[in-house]
Parts: structure tokens; sequence; C-alpha cells
């Protein structure tokens, strides 16, 4: 059942899944870290969560898997969130979006990916809530997406461990977005593929290959396009959460985000020129195939025409009874057949 | 007659329905709730219909059919509602759209529905007047849209019950644009049904198929379109009428609406992609088959020319009376078929 | 001589009408109406045309017909017009537009209607100046276009007769647009009535009228566009010209103008997924006969090959005296005519 | 040697002409008018050029012809013009623009005319130069472009003698502008020229005519798009060089612009849809020859086969000897070709 | 491996280059201006670089090759250059853009020229970065594009010499930007080369030919449109860095830089236009060919039945044995010709 078919009617703020199971079972991590130290541990059960608030260390609890609606719930309840944001964070059907709270900024991502073996583009919903001294992130599925950005922790000088929680968050949305240009280059590869096959004339199954390039290109621009207002937002925010001296990360993430966009654009327009080309391409192919149709039939028809007449069995044919009658015959086939050929070659269709 | 032609020439204000009559009776419904109570009761007769301005309780009226023109004045004058407003309720041929007033706002929206039967998109105009305490709801037909909001308000401690007119309102445009997901769903179920197809490169009537998908995608993102808007202006508003702290309930909407138009977007575009692919795929295949008669005439024009040949009646055709000569043609037939054969096998035509 | 060429080089502000004079005589029909009174007559020599500055009943001044420039020049010097104003009037090539001037509102209109016998859309410019008292409407030609507004006036009780000289404006400009509600039903029954064709793949003559409705489309939202902005402008009119409390039915105006430019849009993509359905049909359709074509000849040609062998004329053919030959010719034809066809069904072209 | 390839390195300011010489030898003539007189001379050196800085009386200079460079750099010095400025008024490639210097604004104008003999658009640059008390004006060549208003000039009682520096450089403008409204006029006359032609369905060099129109569609849009903005900055303007009261003058040369940008879009949407019209013109096209020659093919393909089977020469064929078989095989082909015809007229083919 | 996959997971401002090394030995010129003086010398190690950041001279650092990270992190180092800013210098996939930090202003650019020998456009990226007193340039390789400003300090009189950074700054952008007017000049050249082979109705090879046309367009505008925004913010800075009295020189880059854009523009729509052009000319040429062969088996397809009638082998065939029935026939046959070629010739299709 959909996930709108199953809301339907339900109070909003109430906190469903209907998405797949996408993990055995639910992985809390809480890493809480300061200046000096780091301290990452697995929580088992829901109930030992715990935050304090006044602490100055940052804790960054990464939930994976979003099927056990308790865990979310009680998650919201530890670190005081608004039921509606865990509702979105459940509906893995969210656009990628900001909203800016009094205590905390709640932030939806996709995270996209290539399944080579199925070859369609993956989209995991990755969920961000950034608080004062807290960042809580929520993915679908256990893909070692932040692995990058623990290792960076556990090193004691790293400027990470010396920022705030607006940097972590920074940096988490920076390693989501770097992976768009990783799939972005994937893409650009399958075009130059299907281009060159285009471009040297082979037909078999181009199409409907662009057409899937074309519909992938769609579904990617639409996880992308809102990015741009997303990531504006966070730059130009006068929230609190958000430090003034970190807001050039944000801009450097704004321009990256824009590169995205604006590639995904062009490849967009590339797969139209692709299409319009294969149909030209077509329409010439159709044409050579059609010229030397014409061609063959402009010169046997005549020809087997006089064949034929010379075939009837008319009692009176006078030339039948002339001896060099069949030779002439077949002169005046040889001089027709020559006549068309010079014709169709002032025609170019030869 | 059209509405307009019926219209033309009256005064602007003048209340006048031409639709059809989609229920045999009008209904009225009027829900009067606090948070300790709710009455519910049908208003047979529209004079019974009261209205306490200065009660704490919120009156929600739904009055279900438009075809009795005196109950909608009679409703306009208890509630203190502006003509324009009450021709607009008439007027099934809206656009989504927002009237702020000082004591009231006035909102319109489409419920949209997909009618199997007929397997087309059923528009029906939903009209919502935002008072103090008090909400009209003015439907075209019984289909129960609202069904789920009275069982909230009959449980006593749900939010509805302890919150004012303004959420009320805004479940009910929840509710509404929660249906545009279902509609969008089952859009794409058929748009998937059709890709396949097309992909198979079955033709029957797939064409005629996916032009009605267009024409319905069209009709609704014009349904849609306004919403944007709309909700934003709800979101915005500085009017009384909406509490500060429901916008961020609006703010919600505000993102599903963003999310039906984008997907409506989406929506389109594929069924561009599409017409494009079976226009290059019919093309692809018209090449196929001109492919074939061409190899097919290539061959046989020049065996047939041949036979006709020697199937004159010249007296003097010396060939004829080699014994060997018979057998000499059909090898020399073989040859020219094999040649070909190999001269379209390089060509990439077989 | 075009307008732009008689103009060339004259100062502006020169009033000049190079127009067809669709009307016999200019008529002048000057009507004063206060909320007791309503006095109507036809003046027949434009200087008995008078202006009180300082009453208080308004004055309706309707010319019909432009082509004598005395009339325009003697009205614009009793209701103190500027001559670009005037120029404006005249040139009935403008766009709908608002001008505000200190003492006045100028608006253009066009007046549009289905002329069925030629089956075209006739554009008629209307223009309307409204002053603190009076307005004045200058019309191409006599179709009654006001006349709804007329009777109104008529009835003593009526809101128009209470209300200023802004209502009147409103009024005039309220029954222009309703037309295009009028006419757009008029085209998108011709639209239904093509796509009908279409659909059933009826060809004859379908596109050069799909042709025709395209270019109508686009002359008309050439003439709707700039409406929105001009009844924008007056909604948001600082003008003391348009009281406040009137500023409602030009919102309610605003609505209308957005609903027709939006149907305008829709009827235009329809136009353009007919094209293309009619584009795509006709494609399947060539390739349906070049299939029954390929397969006729597909079978054909071997066949009558084969009969061509056997008539040939070699004295040795040793099969000619086969006595059971000839039916196993036969029978070799049937088979080979079966094989194709079993060929082709499991193609699908048959 | 283009503009930019001698222009590659030398310093911005750096006066340069690289355009065709248009005129034999530079005219510059030299215009002084108050209220009362008006002299004008024709300046054979430019060193006699002079510019009275305090003069009441308005200086209009107009030079035609561009390609001495010294001329155009002295005339800079004269009246204290910016070197870009001047540099910009050589580069003939320049689009429309305005530029605000404290002392004068410059306007940079496309003077467009059709060039009949050779079927194309002519562009021609003109800059004019708006000071306190003078107007310069620098053409490419001798057109009599402003012929009238210098007639206009010479009659005493004329607004323009009455009026300051701000209201010539509108009526130049705005003889600039009409022009564009003839080109549109003559470019509309071919668009129905040629919209008559394929309407007919003659092909004759249609389609290389209509590409030709777009490319000059596109090259006229190019020079009037950036006019919207040019002409509102004029109005808006608040350099005290436009006067408050002439401000109506260059709104209505806004609505102009607008108006002329406005249907050269139109004109390019007609162009789009007369491509359209023409593409699925010619499907529609083959498709009938298609028709006509399956039709043909499977009457006579069949038929000619049967005459094939008895013009075999088996000794063994029994019907051969029937007296009446060959009425009957005749008879055979009747009906066969009777039944085809009725199927094809069946499938509307016919 | 590319830029981004190196990248992912790497901290932010991590200076990384993983593009092709471009030159042998990374090139270091330091150049040192003022009013009065000039030196230039090249740099050899690094560590001798050095910036006084209270000189009045102007200091201009032009570094040749990327591939030496070092070097750049120690050239960041003297001028004090923010880490990000390093890590977007060596990023050469970066778009045009432009940074503002409160030391100095950091401006990214494309170089593009148009390789002859490979015919395809080559991007450099080009950063600037603008100080009090100074201007490093980051280039890739050694191509001189920087020559005619050298040249230009070297004379003492110069405008360059006497002005400050940011015009030397906006020398070198002004140099970039020509370059664009060149490129396009060279990509205008093959549009009408390739404009004429398909007006011409020459096929071979054009198609795939426009189609690198349209993907190079696409690139070109993709490095192109950013730079509106760009020069944009630099003519509006609030900087200190940029004087007030050089704000007209942006002006005058924003001029050019529209113009390319909209050149780029035109040049799109042209491309598209040409397509459409080649594919509905190719329609027609099909419908010629078409034509042709319909036209020859109408004509022969009968003759060729008729002369296959009088072929059968019955006994009783009367025509046979009538004397003139030879020539009848042959007369028949010629009637038949002429009438099918004057309903061709009626039907336009000779």
């Amino acid at each position: 059942m959909s996930y709108y078919q199953a809301k339907k009617g339900l109070a909003p703020g109430t906190v469903l899944y209907t998405g797949r199971k996408k993990v055995e079972k639910v992985l809390i991590e809480n890493i809480i870290y300061s200046q000096n130290d780091v301290a990452e541990n697995k929580i088992l059960n829901i109930s030992e969560l715990e935050y304090n608030k006044d602490s100055d260390a940052i804790q960054w609890v990464i939930i994976t898997g979003l099927h056990d609606v308790g865990i979310i719930e009680r998650t919201g309840a530890v670190f005081n969130i608004h039921n509606l944001v865990l509702e979105d964070i459940l509906n893995t059907g969210q656009r990628p979006k900001v909203d800016f709270f009094d205590e905390n900024i709640f932030i939806v991502l996709k995270n996209l990916h290539f399944n080579a073996s199925k070859s369609e583009i993956v989209h995991e919903q990755v969920s961000i809530i950034l608080g004062k001294n807290f960042v809580l992130c929520f993915v679908e599925k256990d893909d070692n997406l932040f692995f990058p950005i623990k290792e960076r922790l556990r090193s004691s000088g790293s400027k990470m461990r010396n920022s705030g929680s607006d940097y972590l968050a920074y940096a988490l949305m920076d390693i989501v977005i770097d992976h768009y240009f990783i799939l972005l280059e994937k893409m650009e590869e399958h075009l130059d593929f299907y281009e060159n096959k285009i471009i040297n004339g082979e037909q078999s199954n181009v199409l409907n290959n662009v057409y899937k390039l074309k519909r992938e290109n769609l579904s990617l621009n639409n996880a992308i396009w809102p990015l741009r207002e997303l990531v504006a937002q966070l730059e130009r925010a006068e929230s609190g959460l958000i430090k003034k001296k970190n807001s050039i990360y944000f801009r450097d993430l704004y321009d990256h985000t824009i590169q995205v966009i604006e590639r995904t654009g062009v490849y967009r327009d590339l797969l139209t020129a692709l299409l319009e080309l294969h149909l030209s391409g077509s329409g010439n192919r159709t044409n050579e195939v059609m010229k030397v149709l014409t061609v063959i039939s402009t010169i046997f028809m005549p020809l087997t025409f006089i064949a034929g007449i010379y075939g009837m069995n008319f009692r009176n044919m006078p030339e039948l009874f002339v001896p060099w009658a069949y030779f002439a015959v077949l002169g005046i086939m040889v001089v027709i057949a020559i006549l068309m050929l010079i014709y169709f070659k002032r025609k170019k269709w030869l």
C-alpha cells in the first residue's frame, strides 16, 4: 500500500512508515566528540539514548533503518523534535527541503547512487537534524555513506573536531552532494556510449536505452533541483545555529549544487539532441533504402515489361521472325539500363 | 447553456448556478464542537441554520449540492458572506484561489479523483470559508470526502478538538491535497503500462491512450498550479484568522503542494519523452519494413527479368538450343541471389 | 495603406485613422445618470456635446465608429484628453493597456467575437476613459455590446445607479472579459471536433484546420496576455479615481483574466499535443501501408519468379516433361505462400 | 578582418572602425534651433564644429558615415564624450543599449529596413547622444531617415521647436521604432505568402524560404529584444536630462516597443507552426503516395502471378486445353481485382 | 581518476589536483609596476616569492601550470588566500563565479579557444585573485593569453600603468571575453557552411556535424551563462577593492557579456532551425523518391500484366489469332501509359 493511501485521513503528524524494510535491525550509532575526545558506541536499546542539553561536546546520532517507528518517536522525544518532522523523516517520498525551527534545523536530502546490476539510479532519503550541540542523521540503509567523516573525527587535530555542529552538518551535506558528481560522471559515460552508437548508425535497442537515460535524468533533476533553494536558505540563514564564519562553507556547497544542476541540464539537452539526431538519421536511412528500391524497380520494371511483350503468343508478331531482333532487343535493354543509371547518377541517388 | 452564456450581462454578484444537479437533495450538515463537546445534526430546512458570532465553540457547516441557490444565499446571509463569493461558489469552473476579507477567508479548491469506469479525472469544486469561529464547506456531491475528519472530531482527546477553526480549515485542505497523491499514483501506473507497451513495440491504440493521459495531465496541472500561490498566501497571511502557531501546518501543506506540482511536471516530461520514443520507434520500424521490401525486390526483380528474357518467343535465340543453357541460367540466378545476400549482409540490412 | 506607413514621420500625437469604416455614420450616445435619474439621448452634431466638470451625475458617452477624426478630436477637447491618447484610440492595432493620468485613466481592451460565417476571430478595439464623473467609450462598430449595462442603468434600484464612474468602467470591462469565455467555449468545441477526427484517423483537411486553430489561439493569446498586468494595475491603483471599496470588483476581474489566460494556455498545449498525435498517427499509418505492400510483394515476387522460370523456352528443361511437375510446382508455391504468411504472422505484420 | 580580431589586445576605449565604408565622404550636418530660429548647415571640415555649452538654443549634429575615426574623435572632444562611448559608436555590432553618464545619455539603436533586391533585412546602427542642449546622431549611411524631423523643425509653430533636446531624442527614437512596424508588415506578407503555399501543398522551395524567414526573425528579435529594457530605463530615468513632462512620450515609446516585441513573438510562433504543418503535411503526402503504390501492387501482383502460372510451359497442364478456361481465368482476375478494390475502399485507402 | 572520485571523503579545503599536466614545469611570472617603473622577472623557486602588503606598487603574479600543489599552497600562504579558494583553483571543472572576501576577490573564468586540428573547443580555467595592490592569475597552460597586457604595461604613458589593481583585473577579464567573440565567429562560419549544405540538399555526414556543433554550443553556453551574474556582481560590488570610477569598465564588460550570451542563444536557435530544416527536407526527399517509384510501378505493372495475359498458353485464346491483335494490344498499352502520365501530371507528381 502506498504511503498516501495509508495516510489518507490520519491526523497530520501521525508517524507512519510504509517503505520497504531495507535493513534487518535498526542500527543506532551514538558519537560524542569534543576538541579532545571521541566516544563512539552502538546503542542496542533505544531507551538508553540520552541527550544532555547543556553539554559542550557535540552528539552525533546516526539511525540506519526507518521501519521501527517506535525508535523514531523515542528519538524525537529525547531531542524534542516536532511530530511533523518525524512524519517527514518516515515519508521517504519527500523532496529535498529545509525547515527552520527555533531549536533546530531539519534538512532532507537524497543520496543517489547507481546500482550497476539493475542499471538504475537508487534514491535513498537522508534526513539531518541540526541542533545547538547535536546532529541527528536518519538513513534508510547501511552503505557506509558517512565513513570518511567518522575517520576524520577520529584524528584529533582535524578541523571537524574543532568546529561546531553546523560544520558537521555541512560535511554531511557535502559528502552527499559530492556523490552526485560521481553519478553524473557515470551517466555521461553512458551517454557517450549511446552517442557513439547513434553516430555510427547502429540501431539495436539504442532508442529504449536513451529513453531510459532520459527517464533517469528526469528523476535525478527532480531530486537535485530543490537543492539550490535549500542550500541558499542555509547560506543566508540568520538562525543562530549556523555560525557566520562557517557560511563560506555553505557558499561553497551552493556553488557545487549549481554546478550539479547545470550539468544535469546540459546532459538533458544532449539527450534531446541525441534523440533528434537519431530521428533525423532514421529518416535519412529510410531515404537511402527507398532510393535503392526505386532505382532497382525503375531499371527492371521497363526491362521486364519489354521481355513480357515478346513473350506474348500472338500469331502475327513480325519482330519475332527477324533473325537479329533478339539481339536488337537485348541491346535496347542494355541502353535503357545505362540511361537509367546515368539519370540516377545525376540525381545523386547512386 | 454554459455558465458564461447564462451570466452574460447580469450584474456582477448575481448568484447563479448552471452546473448539473449532482445530488437529489441538498444536504446540510451542522457540526458544533468545542474541547468538550461535539454536536452533529442535519438541517432539513435552511431557515433553521443559525450562527452565534460570540460562541467559543466552532461551527462547521457542510453543504453538499449547489443547485439550490436559495440555500446558498441564505447561508451567505447568516454568516455575512459577500455576494461575489457566493457567485464564485456556484461557478464551478473557478480556478483554485484564496481571497482575504476582513471577517473571513474564502478558499476554492478542486477535489480530483479518478473515475475508473469512464477512465477520466473528475473535478469537483470544494469551497471553504474560514471565519473566526466557523468553517463553511460547499461541495458538489456526496462522496464522504471529509469522513475521516468527522471521525477525528468525535474522539475527545484529538488535536482537532483542541485547535481553532484555522486548524480545521487546514485539515480539510490537507485531505484534498492528499487525494492528489493517490491520483498521481494511479496516473503513473497508467504511464508505466503504456511505456511498457511502447518499449515492446506494441502499437495497438497506444498513441490515443498516451494522448489521453497527456490531456488529463494538462487538466490536472491546471487545477494544481494555482495551489502553490494559494497555500503560500495562507502561510504568509497576516490575517488574525490564522494563528501563528498553526503556520507550520500550512508550511507543511505548501511542501506537499510543491511536491504534487513537481511530480505532475516530471510526469508531463515523461509523457513527452514517451511520445518521442514512439515516434522514433515508428520511424525505425518503417525503416525495417522498407529494408525487407527492398531486399526482396532487389533479389527477385533481376531474376524475374532473366526468366522473362528466356520466355521471349523470338525465333532466333541461340541460347535456347544449347542443352546445358537452362542449367547455366539457373546457376547464374543462384549466384546473383547469393551475391545480393552478401551485399545486404554487409550493408547490415539483414 | 497601413497605419504605420501613413504615420511615418508625422509628429507624435497626430490624430490619424487608417482603419476601415465599419459604420456608416458615427453614433454618439450620451447617457447621464444619478441615483434618481437617467437621461439617454443621441447626439447628432458633435458640437452639442457638453461636459459639466462639477456635476454630481455621471456622464457616459459611447462613440461608435472611429473614422470621423473631427468627432474624436472634439470629444478630446471637451473632456480634456491628451493627444497621445486620441492617437491611441484611433490606432486600432493597439495592445490592451492602461495609462494613468492625473485626471483620468485610459484603458484599451479588445472585444473578441467569433464570426461564424468566415469562421475567424474578429478583433474590435474598445477604448475606455474613466474620469471623476464621466466614462467615455470608443468602439469600432455597433454590436450592442453594452446593451445589458444600459438595461441595468434603467432600473433605478440597481447597484450601478448607486455607484460611481469606476463601477461603470468595471462593468464595461467585465462584459468584455465575459465574452472571452464564450469565445473560448466555441474554440474548445472546434478543438474537440478535430480531436475526434484525428483519434479516428480521419485525415481530410484536419491538419489545415488545426493549424488555423493554432493561429487563432496565438492571436487570442496576444490580445489576452497583457490583460493580466492591466487589471492588476487597476486593482493596485492608488489613483483617487478608483474607490477602495470597489477594488474587490477589480480583484474579481483579475481572477477572471487569469482564468482566461490559463485556459488559453491549456488550449494551446492541447493543440500542440494534437499535432503530435496526428504526426505520430500518420507515421503509424505509413507503417501499416508499408507492411501490406511488403507482405504482398514478399509473397508474390518469389512465386511469380518461379512461374517465370517455367515460362522460359529452353529446349532442354527436363522438368517440363514430368507429368506431375506442374502440380508439384503449384504445391511448392502454396507451401512458400503459407510459410511466408506464418513468418509475417510471427513478426506481427498481419 | 573582424572587429574583435582587430581589437584583440588593444586597450579598452581605443577608437577603431573595421566596418565597410558605406558613404564616400562623411557628412556632418549641424542644426541649431530655438523657439524662433533654425539654422541648418553642412560642416565640411570637422575643425569648424563648435559647441556652446551655455547656449539656450539646441544643437543637433548628424554624422553620416563612420569610417573616418578622426571625425568621431574630434566630435567626442568637442562635446566631451567618454572614449568607451566612441568605441561603442564605431563597433557596429553593438546591441541596443542605453548608458547614463553625468552629462549625457548614450543610446544605441538599430535601424532595420528590408532590402527588397537582396530580400534580406539590413541592420544599420544609430547612435544617439543626448546632452543638456545638444543631440548627436551617428548613422552608417545616408538614407534620409530623419528627414521628417528636419521638416517638422522647419515649421516654427511645431511642438519640436518648443521642446527641449529630450523631445528631439524621443522623436528620433520614435521614427526608428516606427520603421519596425513597416518591416514587420513586410515580413507578415511573406509569411502569408508561404503559408498559403504550404496549405495548398505546394512544395517547391517553400522550406528553404521559411527557414530564411526564421533566420531573419531571429536576427530581428535579437535587435528588438533589448529595446524593452532600454526604453523602460529612459522612462524611469531620474537623470535631469529627461524632463518629467516628457516622460509620457517615453511611456508611449515603451508601449510601441512592447507591441513590436510581441508581434515578433507571434510571428516566430507562426513560423514554427508553419514548419510543423509542412512536416505533418509532408508525412501525409508520403502516406497518400504509399497508398497508391500499395493499391496498385496489391491488385496487379496476384493477377500477374496468375498470368505467369498459365504462361508456364509444362507439357501436362490440363487447364490449358479446356476451351473456356481462358475466359474463366480472365473472369477470376476481374473478380479478384474487384474484391481488392472493395477491400481498399473499406480501408479508406481510395 | 576523476576529481570527485579522488576528493570523495577528503576534508573540504584539501588542495588536490587531478587534471592532466599541461606544461612541463610550472612557470611563475612576477610583475611589479607603478606609474614610473615596471619590473618583470621569472621566479624559479617558489620560496623566493614575496609580497609587501604596504607597497604602493602593484604586484601581478602569473602562475602557469597547476600540477604542482606545493606552489599553489605556498602562493596562497604568501598572499593570505583561503584554502577553499585554492581548492577551487585546482578543480578545473569549476563554473565561472566570483567570491567576495574581506581582503580579496576571487574570480574564475573559462578561456575558450578553438583547436582547429581536433576541431573542438578547448576549455582552460583562468583564476584571478584581486587584492588591494596585487593580482594573481592561475592558468593551465602557456598560450600567451595575457601578452597584449604585458605589452601595454611596458609603455609608461598607458592608462594601465596609472590605474589600480582593479583596472588590471578588468583588463584580464576583457581579454578573456573578447576571445569569445572570435570563437563565436568561427562557430558561425561552421554553421554557415553546414547551412549551405543542407539548403542544397547535400546529406553526406551533415547531421553528425550539426549535432557536434550543437554539443559544442551547449558546452559554450554552459561556460558563458554564469558570466552575466558574475560581471553584474563585480559592477555592483560595494567592495573597496573596485574603485567607483572604474565601474564604467565593468559596465562595458557586462554589455559584452550580454552580447556573447545573446549571440550564443541565436546560434542555438539557428542550429535547432537547421535540424528542423534537415528533417523536413529529408521528409520531402523521401516523398520525391516515393513518387518516382509509384509512377514507375503504376505505369508498368498494368502493362506487364497485359503482356502476361497474352503470354498464357491456353489453347483457346481467340485474340491470339487475330492478325492485328498484337498491334492493337501495343496501342492499348501506349494509351494506358499516356493516360497514366496525364493523371500523374495533374496530381503534380511529375
